[in-house]
Parts: structure tokens; sequence; C-alpha cells
């Protein structure tokens, strides 16, 4: 049985050592998870992994073989004792989890999750954490601009082979949650109900003796969902055939390669003359949102985008760099931050608090917990208590329905897709009971 | 039960019940998996992932569930027939795979892999394939750049916070072949017995009362192994506080922040003075071979690197774009190439002969099976026949070394890090005989 429980970081388990070695396993602390400053590319992030997250959290726990393993790991011969190890076999996570929902849209400094629990197993578990947090929110968050680009126009989850075979399955949620129409990953569809598109191959025309026979074979085989690649050989003339073959049975073509302006304004014109004036024009191939942006600019006749490489990989900005960070000590009651130049943390437990007008978001303010703002929404909210969940999941509509309102809350600047000029960022303030907070941890400290 | 038959785009599916309604999904073809252009910053990729892609062709079988989800498809109802869905109940793969060892050097436009079977097994792992081989290939060739930058000094993997869980563990293991010295991630060490290593987070040191108290602790703990972090507060200060906690049991110290040059040889003076010579300095924070190249060519006293973010998530070629292409029908004794510009494949069925001389590769042809060419070694070997494995897997340490030869005997040039210059290129060349039957193609098709 593969169960994730090592899949931590090392020092994780030294330091959980080291803590039931001193005693101090049960020292109850909290961490909160934040990005220190948004990626250069991007105006905001989408919350994302949070259920990965709860999943794990609850049904974290040791098998026998891990436990064999980790009485033997090479690194570390002896260094993990046997009462240690032993209280790994049993353990269960049953800390509290405070998180803002999956959609909802976040920005630098302000916490997207708190854990509190021992100190052993909230180290254990942020490797994960952040592992998926990082990685579904990164998506989410770049697939929210393709979408500003797209407007109107249906974007479809390309990117299942420019990633790991799982990651590729929770990077098509994370899509779907922030505006996509549909993946082309099945496991997803079956895992999350994420709606299922495709079209078909270059192979499937390779695979037969002419592109006619490819059309028509598809045409016969999906009468009621005939959507054709065309442009194995040449686009032009694939259209051609495309037509001839499927005729008004043809849902829609797909291009993904050449020069997609000319080629769709062509192939339109072709879909129009035979009467096919409902047929869909769907173009792939490293597509990105400032290229979807030039072509529905230049009034490309595209009724739908298909993305992969550029959601999955994005190279403008390849990761998010979410934290894990200590800020309180419980047991003390002492609020915890770190000093080093550019890397500092807020001390202390957070509430984010979002302040809006006329509907939109104005500004947001990260305080603490005991504070109250008139109007303000606090965005952190309970999902585990004591390891048990105590609030439903959202649904995966609800996430996605989330997304949608939270996007369209934001000031029109932040949608630009440019890189933000510093007074273009939206502001996110430290509140006058956290400063103060900071200034005597610093005083402490120094 | 998870299993991995729904990792993959819905056409594929599509497509298989289209082969299957015209009695074509047994007809016999050949695939190749192939990289068109190396990236810009690759001057030559390591392959990595076949043992991922080989467990995947051996265990793969649609569940219960998935073949209910798949009568179900609300994209395609009613379009998968009753027997295709049956036809799928009972399917194991049954094909051939010839492909290169992991740790295998390679370039542009050669087979990384070749797959024979029917049209419907082979077509319906190409997401998975390319998903695997991309994603550690990609890790693996990477890894060898930095490794090149570090020469004798170690490499430690420390990813898995910027990746996805599971991507983080193969990820692991790709950076290990290609010749990191160790991870963190203990998964990875479970599952490949990669070697982890780590050492301290600034959580530690937070969550005790005084960085003293902290490194007494660890030293206590972990008598033999200890490696403390150092720049919670101030790296100089918190190296003396080190050396104090911790004396002789010193082994390393690690640095996260700040101007590493200047920081690593002041705690590089304080370890000497306090007679800790043999006391180790290992650095990290988004470090890559561009980084580690300087501070070596500085003179920099770090014996040892962490290298994570920039790993996992490059940012100067984040994708290897390989692709998976039809070249061969066997029902029709057929080689088949796909045209569009910019788009080409090599028909027919391919091996990559290597010529070295004195040791050194000096330029590969990719031929066609029958060809001889003294001298050479094809690189393709026979994994799969079948569906059955007819060659031991290498074992994780047999990789390696092959990974380091293969390496070793790479022209000087190719080991250089700015972006190659045509000229500079590795020869890759295209046989007489290929060249041949690509004219005949050619011919064919217009």
């Amino acid at each position: 049985m593969r169960t994730p429980a090592l899949m931590t970081d090392l020092y994780q388990l030294t330091m959980a050592a080291g803590y039931f070695r001193h005693g101090l396993q049960d020292k109850r602390v909290s961490f909160e998870l934040f990005v220190r400053r948004l990626p250069e590319h991007r105006r905001y992030l989408v919350m994302a992994g949070l259920e990965t997250v709860l999943g794990y959290l609850r049904e974290l726990r040791f098998t026998e073989g891990q436990i064999a393993y980790l009485r033997e790991v090479p690194a570390l011969r002896g260094a993990f004792s046997y009462e240690f190890v032993e209280y790994l076999r049993d353990f269960r996570f049953q800390g509290d989890v405070w998180a803002m929902p999956e959609g909802t849209v976040c920005f630098a400094r302000e916490p997207l999750l708190r854990i509190t629990g021992t100190l052993l197993e909230t180290q254990l578990v942020e490797t994960f954490l952040l592992s998926a947090i990082n990685t579904e929110t990164g998506v989410a968050s770049k697939a929210a601009r393709i979408m500003q680009a797209a407007g109107d126009r249906q974007v479809l989850e390309f990117g299942s082979r420019r990633t790991s075979p799982e990651e590729a399955v929770l990077s098509a949620r994370a899509a779907y949650v922030a505006g996509f129409a549909a993946t082309s990953n099945v496991e997803a569809g079956y895992r999350f109900d994420v709606p299922v598109a495709g079209t078909a191959a270059h192979s499937w025309t390779m695979s037969h003796a002419s592109e006619e026979e490819a059309f028509t074979h598809y045409a016969d085989a999906f009468p009621k969902h005939t959507y054709l690649l065309v442009d194995t050989y040449d686009t032009v003339e694939g259209t051609r055939r495309a037509i001839a073959a499927a005729g008004s049975r043809l849902r829609g073509v797909r291009l993904d390669s050449g020069d997609l302006l000319t080629l769709s304004r062509e192939v339109r014109r072709l879909l129009d003359e035979a009467g096919l004036t409902e047929t869909e024009i769907i173009a792939s191939g490293d597509l990105e949102e400032h290229r979807i942006t030039e072509l529905r600019r230049q009034g490309a006749p595209i009724n739908g985008y298909g993305v992969g490489t550029e959601l999955v990989r994005p190279s403008d900005s390849p990761t998010i760099g979410g934290v894990y960070k200590l800020v309180y000590d419980h047991s003390a009651d002492r609020p915890v931050a770190k000093l080093s130049e550019g890397k500092e943390t807020l001390p202390g437990l957070h509430q984010v608090y979002r302040i809006k007008r006329h509907g939109k978001s104005e500004r947001d303010v990260v305080g603490t917990l005991a504070e109250f703002h008139v109007d303000a929404e606090p965005l952190l909210v309970e999902w585990l208590q004591k390891g048990k969940l105590v609030r439903p999941l959202p649904t995966l509509a609800q996430v996605r329905a989330t997304a949608r309102k939270e996007l369209a809350a934001l000031p029109d600047r932040l949608h630009r897709l440019d890189p933000a000029r510093p007074e273009e960022a939206y502001e996110v303030s430290i509140s006058d009971g956290l400063s103060n907070l900071i200034g005597e941890v610093r005083r402490q400290q120094h």
C-alpha cells in the first residue's frame, strides 16, 4: 500500500525525532502558509490545493513498510529512537486547520492557510502542504489570466503530456476552478467530475490510408461529436476534406500549427461557404494569455482555445514560492517571527479582512484574530478541528463559483496581463494591532 | 483502488473507440517518442522516466469503477459502444517497447523510445508515456548541468515543496540519476533507495526559546549528524552559537540567505579558528548552475549545495517538449510521416547509432533498423516483448553509472552552460538509408 506519509523532507522527520527526544513533541504551535512576493507576472493568485491538503491530513498514517524503512534510513542509522518510530506507528494528524476556501483570490503576505497542533505534526506535514498548494495555486493563478484573455471563448486544458501523470490530474482540476471549460484528462473527469473534452490527434489521420478516409471514419464513429484535426498535411485542404467527409455533422475543426490568424479566417470562410456557420474552430499549439489576446485583438474567428504547456509549465513565472512559517508558540504564549533580511515573517495568528465597496474588492488588511473590521469579510475559515472536518468540503462547482465571483470583484487594473507597476498593486496593509505586535517582537529579539 | 488507466487524454479513448468501431483496433503500428528541438538552454538531454513507463505498461488495466465511468462520460454519452467498453475491461498492454536505457545522453530528433503494438494500445498510452518521460528527462537534464557546475562538490535535491507531491518523488530519483548526491525526499529513499539527507529548518530554531537552546538540543539529539541552519537571525552570530553549542560534533552548517560568498568566507574562518576544519558549509537558496559556477569561480568555501526550485521548475527551459508520433503502419507495411511545416517527423523504424572515438562520443546517426555502422553503439534496446519484460530493469545504481559514463564521454563543448551556437551542437545526422526513405514518403504524399 502506498501512503503519502513519507512524502516529506527528511528534516521534518529529523526535527520531529529531536522534539520527541526532548519531550517537546506535544508543544502546541501554529504555522502559516503564505507567499512573500507575487511573481513578476501575477497580479493576484487563485487559491487551490486545499482539498488535496485536507485529504492528506485526514488520511495520514505510516505503514509497516514505512516504519521498517525509518528504522534503517542509511543517512541516520540509529538517529531515530525505537520509541520515536513507535510513536509514528500510531500517528494521526489531530491539529486544527484554517484556510481560505479554494477559488479565493489572494495576495502576497496573506496567510492562505494556518495550522495549529503539536510541533511534531505541524512540522511533519509542511512539505506536502507547500507542495500541493504551490502547485495547484500556481496552475489556477495562471489559468485565471488565460481566461481573462479568452473572455467569452471557451478554453480547454490540454497540458497532461507536459507535466507528470498525477500532477496532470491536479492541474486539470485547478484550471477548471479558475474558469477553463473542460480538460482532456480523463482521470480528472473520473476523480473530480471535471468535464472532459477532446478532438482527435494527428495519428488518427496518419494511421488511415488517406485524410478523407480518416475523416469519414471519424464522422461515422462519432456523428454527434465530430471534431476533426485538419492540419496534418495542409490546413486549408484538410478543411475542405473535413467538410466533404462530415458535412452537417462537422461540429468543429482544430488547428494546431501554422499562422492561426490567417488560417482561422480561411477556414471560417470555407465553413461558412459550405453553410456550416455553427461549426466551431478550436485553436491550439503553444498558446497562452498574450497570444490569445493578440488573436482576439486581430479578430481571429476562433471559438475556443486549447492550452497545455504554458498552463502547467508557465515560462513567465514557473513557481509562486509559497512558504510555511512558525508564527506562534502556544505553550509559551509567544508570537514568533523570523527576521533575516528579505525573509521576514509576520508574528502571531492572523486573519485576512477583505474590504469591498460597491461589490468590488478594494483592499485587504492582515490583522490579528481579535480584530473586527466593519464591512470586511474574513477570508480564513476553519476546516479541521482536532483532525476532524468541521465544515463540508465545497463541491467543485462551488469552488468554481467562488473563483468566478472573486475574479469578477477584482478591480479592473488587476486583470491587466503585463507586470504590475508598484502603484497598480492591490493594497494589502497591516492592521494597527499587528503593527504593534511586530514592534514588540522586534524589540524582544534585538 | 486507483490505477493510471484513465491518466490519458480523452481523444486517446475516442480514437480507440473509433478504431474499434471500424475493426482497426488490432492493426499493428509503431510510434516513436522524441524531442524535435533541444530547448535553448540544453546542449543535451539525459533520458529518464523509463522505469515509470514500463511499470505503467505492465500494470495497465481498467477497474470496474473506471469502466462504469466510461459508459457515462458526459461529453460523449453514447459514443462509446457497449462492446468497446467491454473490450477495455479485459485490456492488457501486449506491445513491444524499445528504448534508450535511463541515464543515456540523447539529442533532438533521436527516438528515445519506440513502441509497437495494436493501434488501440499504442494510442491509449501516449499521454502517460509523454508525461513521464518529459518530466523525468527534463529534471535529469537540468540536474546534469547543475552537477557540471558543482564539479566535485556534492549537490542535494531540495525541490519537494516546489512541485506536486508525487512528481517530487520522481524528480528526486531523476536528479540522483544525473549525479546529485542525495535528496531530502524520504519517499524517494523508501521507494527507490535514493540516499536521503537533510539539515534542519528555521522553524527548529524559532520553536525554541533561543538559538543556543535550539542548537544544543539538536546536537544532543543527533550527535553524529549535527548539521545546523545558522541564518535564522544573523548568520555570523548563528555560526558562533553553533560552534559553542555543538563543538566538535558540528558536522556542518547551512546558509540559506544573504550574500553566500561573503558569508561562507566568514563562516569558514570562524569554523577554522575553532579547529573545526572538517565541518562542512552547505549553501542553499535559489541556486542553479550559473550561480554555483559563479560562487566556485570566486572561491567560495562551500562544500555542498542544496538545489530545489530551479531543478524542478527550471526558469530557463521549463519543458523539453517531447512528442510521440506514428512512424510505421505494419499492416500496410508503410512508413508514415507528418509533413506540416516545423512539425515534420521521420518515417519508419529507427535506431540511433553513437559513434565514439578515443572514448568520446563524436556524433550520432539516426538510421533504419537494418543498418550496421562499424564501431557504432546502437542506443535503443528491447525492454518489453508482447507486454512482458525481456531484460532485467537496471538498478538505480546502474542507471546512475550509465549517466556518469555517458556524461563523461561527451565532448567538452557540450558541458558549457550558455546556449549553444549552431556550430557547437552535437552532430546528429540522418543515414543515407533513412534519407532515401524520407524522399520516397515525400514523393508518395505529394
